[in-house]
């Protein structure tokens, strides 16, 4: 069993952003040498997400309307905020979109459907977070 | 390491629709060879989870009635319809089921507890979809 | 290809609890001996759940507040307690916090950021549970 691991950088300008790292998780893909396995993919934050979904800058406004519905922000009405941080919200936010996914490696790629692409989803940014990618297999 | 790659083929009736794929996904498994390893299940498409829940009626209808709350179909409430689609709920209605699961093999079998059964999650039906199922280990 | 699986017990007093896990899949990764490879630690009933996050009591209260406001408790409003459960809640809460996570296991470790714990997510307890951790690799 061979494996690679690596891990990428993030300081977003914004506090939300859905950033495309498909290109990133591929290149890393190719450097493996690895033909057949898994591809992991995880955000090492718990205020971030690592999704599969559609690259249609539409649906990201969707997507972040609904989650400040689901999980809306607010310096006073979460617990975890009495700590001093006031990201109560993007650990819920997180926990809809999801820590991370898993990739199937097919003859030395990524095996995806038409449109799956992978999202780093930031939701308490302005600060440095990593994404660690693992690939095992042969 | 040993590994296999199947594919499972859908186009349901409706529009939304939960599909138990248990046994085809156990005979992959088995048709692997592979005693110890992962199983991952996943939809390749965006608007399609694959999930693990009870095997309920009851429990399918409440899911499909609470991802309506949470995710509700409109046409006009959504800005990905604007590209023409009307499937921005679809999108989170996925996001909420997931888009994959990962099962352990032990001696050869899908390592359940006694009621995990997967299903196939339907959002944007009427087309053809498809699961990706890769068995890898030895 | 390396592999060990392992089981973990629950009976929690209370109905709902979040119990941090990481010190018993720590020891789990130490005995398999493996020192590149994946952990899969997921939960085998379908009214629990395995998540990662961080462990802040205030944000414990977050989780349980949110969840029974999405996916409330009752006895008459779910089609699946028909079948003379009271646990539809419980059902949608799990899926809310997810199954299943899949860590990277690096040089021997559990390859976490700086806040990344492991949680078993009990939403229907007071009866056995399990919780299934896989480590596979090399």
């Amino acid at each position: 069993m061979k494996s690679l691991t690596e891990y990428l950088s993030f300081n977003t300008k914004e506090r939300r952003e859905l950033i495309n790292i498909t290109p990133k998780v591929a290149e890393i893909v190719r450097q493996s040498g690895i033909k057949e396995g898994l591809c992991l993919v995880n955000a090492m934050h718990i205020t971030a997400s690592v999704f599969i979904n559609d690259d249609e800058p539409g649906l990201h406004r969707d997507f972040l309307q609904w989650l400040e519905k689901l999980a809306p922000y607010s310096r006073t009405a979460y617990n975890h905020n009495l700590t001093g941080e006031d990201n109560g919200d993007a650990h819920l936010k997180r926990t809809v979109m999801g820590r991370e996914v898993l990739v199937a490696v097919t003859d030395g790629r990524l095996d995806f459907g038409p449109w799956e692409q992978i999202f780093y989803g930031e939701f308490d940014g302005r600060r440095n977070k990593r994404v660690l990618v693992k690939v095992v297999g042969e």
